[in-house]
């Protein structure tokens, strides 16, 4: 138990890492997951930028985003989009919240997301908008409130990511790994996606064909290539977290 | 005082060097304060790139731009900026005067700047646009004369930030880091914003939500994280400012 | 043959690398030759990104795409694009499959590649374009099967590169450094050509141009000096790879 | 006369690396100085990419574009670029070709540059368009004939860049730091234009703002602190040329 706490400790450092050095998050954006063996529990890291956290950075909270113990250390303010999210979905055992670039023309402008190539069919075809103001009017568009955090897992649905307007992006998976490669292949996706629109008629996937891409690309072998590739360029860039992975 | 003093001058010299890391400033830029204990001094780096500044670069000016003490050293040309914003501005703490390769698409063509995501909020909605040629017909447009700076921060009003057409953009904080915080994120909101505009319909934020966002982006939480985020990329670019960090 | 044959291993893995440190390449994409006295034969590597492939990751394959040794790491996929093109083309030596992000704008809306400045006319002015779902349905876009890697190299005939809807990619070479060469600058001169197009109207290379660029950029003194360069670079980035190049 | 010849084969290089490493060069391209006590010669590297550049690399040519003495080394193609300049222009004491990205747009459209802030202003307003094709039919699109050199310095006539359709740009300059600020800062100047364009009407400067951003800015001020500047970056960046500076 201790060895597996402290094995996902480590891997959620390491994504966060991952998600910084690949242009995912800057200063704000945080990845979690699902503690291994209490479903009603999250790990999360204290509120620190995401290419800096480290495995002893990373507390426990129960599913309504109270640390399990006392901590004086600030946390991050948006912790119930995970929290209610870990509630409404018992399938998903990691969470990513981040305000990618790329995405950043579809949430301002409201333009769908659909898979243009391959890869980018693990982000699904047609996730659905959140809009903060509409339920709740003006507000400084940070997911803080329960009920906020809970009106956001309900629009996500069964869908793998959940557009947020004016503001950013929430993704899940099936474990860390799934997660991390969800948001920056999705997050190229858009990238291609918004140029291809500017130069033609964009030509997306299939539904089938989004099907078909999104079950190999969740396997592990693709994901398993393009971990080792992520953390040798973050190794490259000097930005390993302390201590070292555990056996999973 | 003398602690105060060699604080702000290392902080200074920080600031300058994150906006180069950062992408805000190249060979011209410059980001002042206001003397911690003198509010009718700024200080300056003496005429550098910005990511070069050292804490001994630091040169103290009165209101009207001119050095408190006899100095070989040669200085930047656009020191009114700064000398005359702090004059109008008795709440202004910071300047900063930059190109921001962002901000370019705006100020060349006067498209206003308006919030797209919750921490652009931190540049306010619709900030004015200041043509020098306007009131002083052809120049080299640098702002070197007293009135034409006198003339920028009358145009800039109680406003966060002032677009220069055909130049470039000169921001304001109540700190240091406020400053930096508010030109890094409104260079992301500009880049954001240009590029939504050319994939649809641009869906900005609220005139609510921006006196929202903009409360909660200027309080220290996000911008200690933040600023702790940029100083570690600064340092592992080898790019840390001689000398060290003083208690502030 | 020895000798021969570790020269063109370590080619190969350095060939991968650099796809990978000129942007070509990420997690996935892959570069081969021929082997180098068995026409029979082709040298891939086993399933790794790029960027860390080694000189002893690369196996021999014949040209149904099966390992001549029995070897337990995991291959890629999609190892009958190379497989079927060795087997179609005696002239090609080298292949590399990819999905470039400046040619995802024309791989996703069916613009047609063509060659807007002299170094652009080594990709070749129309090559085809080559859609799976037309003859094989809905699929996960991966070329897989024999029939998909035959179908794929017929689309190729006898053109320098096939651009594949929705996916990516498919260039070959007479040696691994022009196809590598072609790979770079074809992809430098799709990210022109799009940029071009949203500006004004596309003045593209004449037919002449095209036929002369290319025979000039495909003799040895250009690509040699951009060997180097890319080489350096790579050295530079920490990324060269196990073992030394041998005498060609 | 050794030293000044020392310290101008070390300025080239260093020249030569700076354009690369801010982007305007990559394995192609070349910046030459006129020698600088006899003008019927110029100095330039044998054919290495411009990040390699080393002073022993640096040849005399006579402004035929013939080496002064014999060198088994291999040559760059274009050099009558560089001498048909130097021959038209006394003025002229250093001159690049390149295809710096930013460029392209404009060479491949026919879109005239026109100076959109400041520093943009050191490229001159509307410089002339060369096509190659009009003159001499299709070709490889490399300039080297000498009716070709002096034909395309005949179109620069007495401005400060000319650009090439479907090639790139030359540009000269009155010393190697004034030729690679034009470089850098039009490049700069015409990725603003290109990103002004497609967001809205762009606001050129004045012929009289032209006349005095120009004037301003190849003065030695600026250009002493953007050199400093580029020349920090490259030691970072592990680029600068072997030996060092000599007093010029």
């Amino acid at each position: 138990m201790a060895d597996k706490l402290a094995a996902i400790r480590y891997e959620i450092a390491l994504a966060n890492r991952i998600l910084a050095n690949e242009g995912v998050v800057d200063a704000f954006g945080h990845c979690t997951a699902r503690h291994p063996t209490n479903p009603k529990r999250y790990l999360m890291s204290v509120s620190r930028a995401p290419e800096l956290v480290e495995p002893s950075d990373i507390v426990e909270f129960d599913l309504d985003s109270r640390p399990v113990k006392k901590d004086k250390r600030p946390f991050y303010s948006e912790r119930v989009i995970h929290g209610e999210i870990y509630k409404a979905r018992p399938d998903v055992m990691s969470v990513c919240h981040h305000h990618a670039p790329s995405f950043m023309p579809l949430v301002i402008t409201g333009i769908d997301y659909v898979p243009v190539f391959h890869l980018g069919a693990v982000g699904g075809a047609y996730p659905p908008f959140w809009d903060q103001r509409k339920e709740f009017g003006d507000t400084n568009l940070l997911v803080v409130k329960p009920e906020e955090g809970a009106s956001l897992a309900k629009r996500l649905g069964n869908h793998k990511m959940v557009l947020m307007n004016r503001h950013g992006v929430t993704a899940v998976g099936a474990n860390v790994r799934e997660t991390v490669f969800r948001c920056i292949y999705s997050a190229k996706n858009a990238e291609y996606q918004i140029a291809a629109a500017g130069a033609g008629a964009v030509d997306a996937l299939s539904a089938g064909e989004v099907e078909q891409c999104a079950a190999i690309h969740t396997k592990t072998t693709g994901q398993a290539r393009a971990w080792e590739y992520w953390s040798v360029r973050l190794k490259k860039a000097g930005g390993m977290p302390k201590g070292r992975a555990l056996s999973r």
